[in-house]
């Protein structure tokens, strides 16, 4: 299981207790926690440990078994995915107030895709053992997240399968 | 929004407490609940109501707002989805210890494909009001059902997100 601390570049800076106010200026974007109050996202902050890692650290390397996901405080991360070749793809970008890595955090599955940080950047780690003790300890907090994190899968599994749909579509008419 | 209530022709049975032999005879198929022990099991059966309806009942009707999941405890159902030209077309069917609806019990959002009986079908429906009971007088099964929730539809996710890339990857190739 590969844990942020192995990102040998990034620097732990301590609980996000501290970067409470920082998370509140993002919130409009981080479709995951909107609904939490401030004390709800102060008793959340003390379960997740906030690093700092300069540009060009992979964060999340795609294929590593995972346990933990990201929250970006600052700077902005490219998501790179191999193709059938193995060669490297950018599919993406993303920047603060994003969340990265929520799949393998509740299942541990190899990582879908790599994010290298494009500038220096502020991530709030929350690992499979913080939301353990979130569930045991403050269990309003850990039922608000787990929902919100079925939110955020459902509707991304729903554009998805649009897009699924769209591309099977496209393929039958070519194909007719 | 539409709740099994208005399957005019579907007959309520009870709650789901009788049927927990049934349900752990079809067990080993029922992904969503193959960590409960029985005890767990009972406690969730308890908010969870059975109806029997006769083939050709159309329990899910796509499009529709909907609050419930049902777990299939007999008989089957096929799947249908409308096509883009509004024909609806078969994209699949289930038999006993399959989950079905399980996105609109989260979000609330539309049905994405009805679903047809087959045959005289038997169901578990979970609603969200069930959902928040259970999580607000049995949290820790609540916990457990949310956490088997989210597994589920991450591997669904990374199901389609797989198939997704496949279909983009077959029109690239084509288009070259």
């Amino acid at each position: 299981m590969s844990s942020i601390d192995n990102v040998t570049a990034a620097e732990y800076l301590g609980d996000a207790l501290p970067f409470v106010d920082r998370i509140r200026e993002i919130i409009e974007v981080i479709q995951l926690f909107e609904d939490f109050e401030v004390d709800e996202l102060e008793g959340l902050a003390r379960y997740m440990r906030v690093y700092r890692a300069p540009a060009g650290t992979e964060i999340i390397h795609e294929g590593d078994e995972g346990d933990f996901m990201l929250l970006l405080l600052d700077g902005s991360v490219e998501i790179v995915k191999k193709d059938v070749r193995g060669l490297p793809q950018i599919v993406g970008s993303a920047g603060p107030g994003k969340t990265l890595g929520e799949m393998s955090l509740i299942d541990g599955e190899p990582r879908f895709a790599s994010c290298v940080a494009l500038s220096t950047v502020e991530v709030a780690v929350l690992d499979r053992e913080g939301l353990s003790r979130i569930i045991a300890e403050e269990p309003s907090i850990g039922v608000k997240l787990l929902m919100e994190l079925l939110m955020l899968l459902n509707q991304r599994l729903r554009n998805i399968t649009g897009q699924l749909m769209d591309c099977q579509e496209a393929r039958r008419s070519r194909i007719r």
